[in-house]
């Protein structure tokens, strides 16, 4: 075909593939239904990528930029149709510069959450970042440009980014915020820039295709703690939360604060029985003995959190002490554990704390847990917060956990809420309902991701051999969504399938951004459906 | 004309005004050059500011809106050029929502600092707000879609702000982020929406006007000091930044802070000493001595900085102690003074503590001063903290204290830079020379806008009675703009007059929101010149 081509004389023979094994391995998904791309283009350079979409332009053949692929829950790597041709941006992973004293990295694409760490290690270097469980494998810039959250207080991945380079469907090339200006000083410490600021209009969007960015770190803390928490009744997550509000207004938490579900953390803990249970109704419906013999097997709560705090040894100390004071008076409130890095390692001292939260697993695996849990919190991306992502798969993950291979079915619904009780029991309850009615366990996972608003990631984990199981998970989704969107919970992120639900409901909104879309892309060359409608 | 009348049957006669006296009322400025008006009109709701737009697009009038006209510095209420219609947006000014427990405001235009500060009051809520300098009358939605900075950790007002209600150039009606969506719970509390993300599109722009909205607000801290630092050469204020970058980043400063060269810091203690000085060049250089002898009686650092630490009592007093042992290592610290409220209580405890920054003024001087200061760190909004803008007025300040009214001169350049020492002593060498060659006295405040970026106030202030010290005043800042571009520092907001100098700078940037301007206001309706070109 002669847009491939034309594409090898930009890339090069070994970066451009239209093979029916390459295509079907990008048509791959985690998602009840995925798209088959019609060949693959790897970019080593920002020239390439504007040269390729002048192509694409000519042959009127839609592109579908992917970072690294690993969107794993919204879509994977798969455009919204058929036929486009995937410009997979992972070989453009040059850490362009890193400033120490600043706390920044100018990144591209390709760069990957390990990467970045194993590169901050070996040069020596007293920064740390914010990283998401998405593993060492996934992408930085993709994640903030999908607006994603991390675990630290730098958790808004879109808020902490700034100074994109962005490729334009004519081809050209863009920089947003001061980078415009050649020289500009303050190019990676300031996001707006003058004038309209246009960060967001190339996020979650198709107007462009970003080739690089600012990403802001953190210098290592003088003192890290984390901190645990365990509900013991399903009602206490509301007044939680209540309180979570105020210790993050008053600024004594400021980082991004995870909440799990008993079934998110039974996901987390091991796999679906199997043997035991035929998976056509939750786990939690169909054998509520087995269900709790496994949740009591690893002294699961009801719902747990975690946050850390950073500081100096005395600023953590005291808002170690404001944390326990105001979290003791949530109802239900099984305990709060503080957790030092100098505790941590001091094992027996461990073992003794840790008893009361998870009594029932072995010290060696609670105290792996916690590590590696603490290592999240630090901006350490880990193979193990992949864990969860198996729960259904009838296939064992392979070492790297991506979903994908094992064949694990993840469909997520993202609503954000107003940080209240009412809010969250709500969403709570349509959601185990909406689980229970397609037949799956009930998996959230409640995040603070600012001082007054929660996201929570409601994840339908279903295996992905079965017909009938990703039938069900589409259907689960769809009317899940749709209640949700009845009572004004509106997702902050999705795949083509979720935002087809979600277009007719601000009708405004998408006419001004499809208007300036077909301005900016007359031919639809970026991404077409993606975000956008049309 | 046929224009007013159809004006008036939508907003009534008392809305509408040609009046060669409003006309000229506003043509007035604070820059060295205005624009004169064709009429003004006042809208009380956003259907009529629809209608209007309407009406202005069949007329071919472009409109200027302007939330309350206190642009101060940055061109006041003047539109770029001569025979716009200002649409005066003060009499919308209704205060829609206040919730207490999510702690944000929904607003309009029309409202002012101190009519939100009076209504919190009024109403006994738990709750403060971060606000500008700017004074009681100020208009809040207008600085912050300035992207203004203000005193307190939301002190970035356009990153605390969501949910823009925008009447387009077309005169249809959209919201931006949740709000788009009827009912949304969160729109109020999450700013990004789903989807590209369209608040920057509406910020420092001329898409649309932006006719309501959300504001986050804070509850009032169990514990709140504020931290004062005198610094006594001129040299340190680069270092001091440089450890201020690792309290923010830290965490430990969370409040943005602002740091006062001794010029500016005269100018907000006294006016200028004409019957002493020609003022044809800078005190500093015509008489070295009298400006020892003022700078004496007031007991002036070289440079002074303001901050508040807020909390629990003992993560104040953490972090005090934090602050103390780390500022201590600036070369030439004169003293860092740490004021709780209770302390400010106790005026003896007072008289002793700030004798050693401010010896020369009388008790009950410094007494007040750190008082108006201290309410201006907790949202306190003060027609004090306009007295600084007075300096070269020959006429005495009103009792608002509106510039306009003196006849002050404002012309302010505000670049942004790296928060490092180099960046710091770099910009202000360059900004000094250009001061004096022009004959104005240097005077700087220097902002702490994020944890690794600086906002430089520079402002030339002169007697805008004088028409020599207005052109004089005109060529400073245009050169001093042209030196700090070519250095690479790039003004973060500005009137017209700056923009013109800073377009061609970054040719792909305007030209991308030039081509969007026009597909979305064909008619140049909504404030052509208003930070774009054209």
């Amino acid at each position: 075909m002669e847009l491939f081509r034309e594409l090898m004389q930009i890339v090069g023979p070994d970066n451009v593939s239209a093979d029916a094994a390459v295509r079907e391995r990008f048509g791959r998904t985690t998602a009840p239904h995925g798209t088959t791309p019609l060949g693959v283009v790897y970019p080593t350079t920002r020239e390439q990528v504007q040269q390729i979409v002048r192509i694409a332009a000519r042959f009127s053949v839609p592109l579908f930029p992917v970072s690294r692929g690993k969107n794993w829950g919204y879509g994977d790597a798969c455009a919204p149709r058929d036929g486009n041709v995937i410009v997979d941006l992972s070989r453009m992973n040059r850490i362009i510069e890193i400033n120490a004293a600043l706390a920044y990295a100018v990144i591209e694409p390709g760069v990957s959450q390990g990467q970045l760490k194993d590169h901050i290690d070996r040069e020596g270097l007293p920064l740390m970042f914010d990283a998401t469980g998405a593993g060492p494998d996934a992408s930085i810039v993709g994640n903030a440009i999908e607006r994603g959250s991390g675990h630290t207080p730098y958790g808004d991945h879109f808020a902490t980014s700034c100074n994109y380079e962005v490729v334009l469907p004519d081809g050209s090339l863009m920089q947003t915020g001061f980078g415009a200006y050649p020289g500009a000083q303050a190019q990676h410490v300031y996001k707006w820039g003058i004038g309209p600021t246009l960060d967001g209009l190339f996020s979650q969007s198709n107007f462009g295709i970003v080739t690089r960015m600012t990403l802001w770190l953190m210098p290592k803390p003088e003192s890290f703690a984390m901190f645990i928490v365990a509900l013991r009744t399903r009602d206490s997550v509301g007044p939680f939360f209540e309180v979570i509000r105020r210790l993050r207004m008053a600024g004594t938490v400021r980082s991004t604060l995870h909440c799990f579900n008993r079934g998110r953390l039974l996901a987390a803990a091991t796999r679906f029985p199997w043997d035991r249970a035929s998976g056509r109704q939750a786990l939690e419906v169909e054998n509520t003995e087995l269900y709790r013999e496994l949740c009591d097997r690893y002294a699961l709560p009801e719902w747990a959190a975690t946050g850390s705090l950073s500081g100096t040894r005395g600023e953590v100390k005291a808002a170690a002490r404001a944390i326990r004071s105001v979290l003791g008076t949530v109802p239900g409130l099984e305990r709060v554990v503080v957790v030092s890095e100098r505790t941590l390692s001091l094992g027996q001292q461990i073992a003794r704390l840790l008893t009361p939260v998870a009594p029932g697993l072995s010290f060696i695996k609670r105290l792996e847990s916690v590590q590696l849990g603490m290592a999240l919190l630090k901006g350490h991306p880990s193979y193990h917060s992949l864990k969860g992502a198996h729960w259904r798969a009838r296939t064992q993950p392979s070492q790297t956990g991506d979903p994908i291979d094992s064949q694990s079915g993840l469909a997520w619904i993202c609503p954000i809420l107003p940080m209240t009780a009412a809010a969250v029991q709500e969403v709570s309850a349509l959601a185990e309902a909406a689980f229970h009615e397609y037949g799956f366990e009930y998996q959230a996972t409640i995040t603070a991701i600012n001082e007054r608003a929660l996201i929570a990631v409601l994840s339908i984990s279903f295996d992905h051999a079965s017909a009938d199981e990703r039938e069900r998970a589409q259907r689960c989704q769809s009317l899940l969504l749709d209640k949700l969107l009845d009572r004004g919970y509106v997702p902050y992120r999705g795949p083509a399938s979720v935002l087809q639900l979600v277009w007719p409901r601000a009708p405004e909104y998408w006419q001004f951004l499809s208007s300036l879309k077909r301005h900016v892309d007359p031919a639809g060359v970026v991404a077409p459906g993606r975000y956008l409608p049309g």
